[in-house]
């Protein structure tokens, strides 16, 4: 049976850039397409060109791709000609092979939010389509509000809509603009437009998440018989985000009916580099990817019910859904006081340390682990840290170095120009083999600002390990989070430290106390020691 | 026409513990138990007693509700009765009006994970299902993986609900345990179970989001025939969490077919409440909301676009979906408007500070607040310090005291008994009216336990302010947290410290600094000054 094609169309850096907080530089949309085009994405919609400074750049600068690149503008206004209007041009001008193009068919949108008649906006979208056409681009169609507009009115929508596919659209995305619109009512208006005349290889969906069911909806209007969708990595998009192809695309290659019916621009090998890819996203937005994330999640494959994790040894198959290594993910079995001895072992043997069944070691890791837990500490956060804990236990632990003290000082007084400033200062004195060494540092960061007791003490620590120095180097704190939690029957703070390595590996400590700076200095020193440990370092 | 009823079962408690990271003390159980009864959920599921101290704890204390609560647990094991499985006793004495026992219907899990025949799994069922209802309680099965297990083998997957059905189950749960199974086949399986002769109003849908569909195949249940939805608020639970109650109760509320054809257990009034309680649930958990949730995230109602702002401005509808005060969200847009100042008014008006509608202040402070929060400021759950800021830009600040300098030292070393010990002390000079003072504590609490650098400060800095001094004796620390957030391009950290007088009275400060000494400082300062401005002191 030949499969049909189905189209990708990725709005990342036009509709992805109205998420809150995000503003792409030109190179960091560059890295974007980049990613995209090797993903295997057929349409790359880069921007507003002429919209605004960084989207015109970046249309001057944007690199050769497979995938088509569009340049997104809106229908011309009515009163000139295509020609004539300058925004229209300023899109045009981009010359990219294919552009889009928003309009309305929504009447009420029509009247009241442009203040044009209706018959002026089919003209415009007749007109800017023709446009396009005659200049030799594929032409797409952007029907914003269409959804709402059918169910308002249904003839003129649908009028609006044929006019763009009369005009020689390539595409006619019906767009649910506000986000509200249900997959039902998605798949049944979608098949209208197919009844009103429109092919449905010839039309695409773009659904926006406000009710948590943009993929859903776009599936839907697949379903119905739409042949594009329109999405963003990540699910990233104004208000809740747009549909996210990041979810969708494992389920098109991975789930039927998609799987048999369809041939999309991704393969396997793309696919399995998905994961990748969406943290890179995030890493672009300094954000700290979603653990829940479908597919490509931290936790999308960890295991934490004892009952699922010891099932999980006998056969994956029976608590996953798909095999993680299809789009680049890996399993994980947390520990938490709520699992048992063979999810201790599964994640044990995962660090490379295989213990047998009948080691009473397994009892007295449990019993440490829930002793530390009701303490505050907490595990399944921080994988290197239970790590140690087993290696205590089982006699595993090197000694690599002792802390024989440390000092760290915060003050804030005026400077010499009056002005208050922070300054703080850590101490750390340590004994490798027989040898005692002394290292100081300060907190302040390249640009000569206080980062904290904290950020000292993780210098001062890192200065001069002797011998492991090389092993330490190339580590860096990525990320802190502090909680405040009740240890026994007094409040103590639980302080969560992400390190990374050169390598791009990253592992996570936990330190406890009611001090907090004594907190974050437990969970840097077992940063330290496991990378040591990963790292293979012999005690002096 | 008369309204089904729907119900609704949350399992934020047992599925939403499963969350990687997430460990609920007793207290907080209590706490979402009672937010969850006020929402008008129908069942509570407190977790599985017996499985773990906490469980078992928590049921003993479970606070009232009008919701009924449910124990969970799994079917008796084969080879002793439902009266002699020590596990299901456990969950039974929770003595709860409800219980809900999960079991296999997958044939393969059966005879892998089990390890017993299929008939044997039947009569675990029935007779687990029998003991409930002999017990008196209202019976829930929740069948395990019954999608893949009807995939696998249709007639075995029907047969175990129908035997759960026949012992005289009030439910029957059609479990997506793995989250893949896709909404239209959620919907074609819920239909075969309702052919096979289950009725609709006595079966219930339980979704897991790993293809980010929970929430669209719960409505295809529904719309199937099923008649109770479980789920967790904000989504919580193993890998990609469950399906989200705090997106599904809106929709079922506002949007058609479901806003017609159902009642639920929530009502208009508390859906207004729903943002405050989803927040509520991250503030337990110490979790960044996610701001792009639907209808009840931060940026649910942000409108970035420039084009949807200015509409937004004619005619909210525009590019809303729904009213964002039903679910008590706010519209955010990127400028300081009529609306906004009117409801800064408002807010200054509720403390006591009556400002005049054309006073400028009002854009000022609201310039001010936008520009804080950008650095990393949060004064939703400030409002005290939101207050201080105000006072500032409209000249009402009273100038108590000023700090000329701190410092604060953390030391770890052994004490004479060779034992490793924490030590903290702090120096806080204020200038109050022309005089200077000293002042240093030490972070030692009635047990000698040392609470930290925090602690010492804030002892440091209440220890003698002179004239102000009985304002300030009753004060004390009630709560502090801590949050790494973004500050402009770098993290930084945001601390909020809840104070509390004699009388009762709380309030809550803010700071924020790359030093989280000093973001706390800061906070501390702040607490300092509220409580001073209320009790009416008299600058010196």
């Amino acid at each position: 049976m030949t499969k049909e094609r189905l189209y990708l169309y990725d709005t990342t850096l036009r509709d992805g850039q109205q998420t809150q907080g995000v503003q792409f530089s030109v190179p960091e949309k560059i890295a974007i397409a980049k990613g995209l085009d090797a993903l295997g994405i057929d349409y790359i919609e880069g921007g507003w060109p002429g919209a605004n400074p960084t989207d015109s750049e970046f249309f001057e600068a944007r690199p050769d791709t497979r995938a088509t690149f569009t340049a997104f503008g809106m229908t011309k206004r009515a009163g000139r000609s295509a020609a004539n209007d300058e925004v229209l041009a300023g899109v045009m001008n981009a010359g990219t092979p294919a552009v889009c193009l928003v309009g309305k068919t929504h009447d009420y949108h029509v009247t009241t939010a442009l203040g044009i008649t209706l018959d002026e906006n089919l003209e415009n979208i007749t007109a800017s389509v023709e446009h396009m056409v005659a200049q030799g681009r594929e032409a797409l169609f952007d029907a914003e509000h269409f959804f709402d507009g059918y169910k308002a009115n249904a003839p003129y929508a649908l009028e609006a809509v044929l006019a763009a596919y009369r005009a020689g659209a390539r595409w006619v995305v019906l767009c649910d603009t506000n986000g509200g619109t249900l997959p039902a009512e998605v798949h049944e208006i979608t098949r209208a437009v197919i009844d009103a005349g429109i092919p449905g290889d010839r039309i695409g969906i773009h659904c926006h998440d406000d009710t948590g069911m943009a993929v859903a909806a776009s599936l839907a209007a697949v379903l119905a018989g739409a042949r594009q969708i329109q999405g963003t990595l990540n699910g990233l998009g104004e208000r809740c985000g747009n549909a996210n192809l990041t979810s969708l695309i494992p389920t098109l290659l991975l789930k039927e009916p998609f799987r048999s019916q369809f041939e999309i621009g991704v393969g396997a090998e793309q696919l399995a580099g998905l994961t990748k890819l969406s943290r890179k996203l995030d890493d672009i937005l300094n954000r700290v990817p979603l653990r829940s994330a479908p597919y490509v999640g931290a936790s999308a494959f960890a295991h934490k019910a004892g009952l699922h994790a010891s099932a999980i040894l006998k056969d994956p198959s029976t608590y996953e859904h798909i095999d993680p290594a299809l789009v680049g993910n890996s399993r994980l079995i947390p520990m938490s006081n709520q699992a048992g001895q063979s999810n201790l072992r599964a994640r044990l043997s995962g660090m490379g340390i295989e213990v047998d069944p009948k080691d009473p070691a397994l009892a007295r890791i449990l019993d440490t682990i829930k002793e530390r837990e009701d303490q505050g500490y907490a595990y399944d956060g921080a994988q290197a840290s239970f790590e140690l804990v087993a290696r205590r236990e089982l006699g595993l632990m090197p000694n690599f170095f002792e802390v024989k003290r440390y000092r760290v000082t915060v003050e804030r007084r005026k400077n010499r120009y009056d002005k208050m400033v922070n300054s703080s200062e850590a101490v750390v004195v340590v004994k490798i083999g027989g040898e005692k060494k002394l290292s100081v540092s300060e907190s302040f960061d390249a640009q000569g600002c206080d980062r904290g007791p904290v950020n000292a003490l993780s210098k001062a620590l890192a200065k001069d390990l002797g011998p492991y120095q090389a092993c330490i180097d190339d580590m860096k704190l990525v990320d802190f989070r502090v909680r405040i939690t009740q240890g026994g029957t007094e409040a103590v703070t639980r302080v969560i430290i992400d390190s990374e390595d050169g390598s791009g590996q990253r592992w996570s400590t936990v330190g406890v106390s009611a001090n907090i700076v004594d907190a974050s200095f437990e969970a840097l020193l077992e940063a330290v020691q496991w990378k040591l440990i990963r790292d293979g370092a012999k005690p002096v």
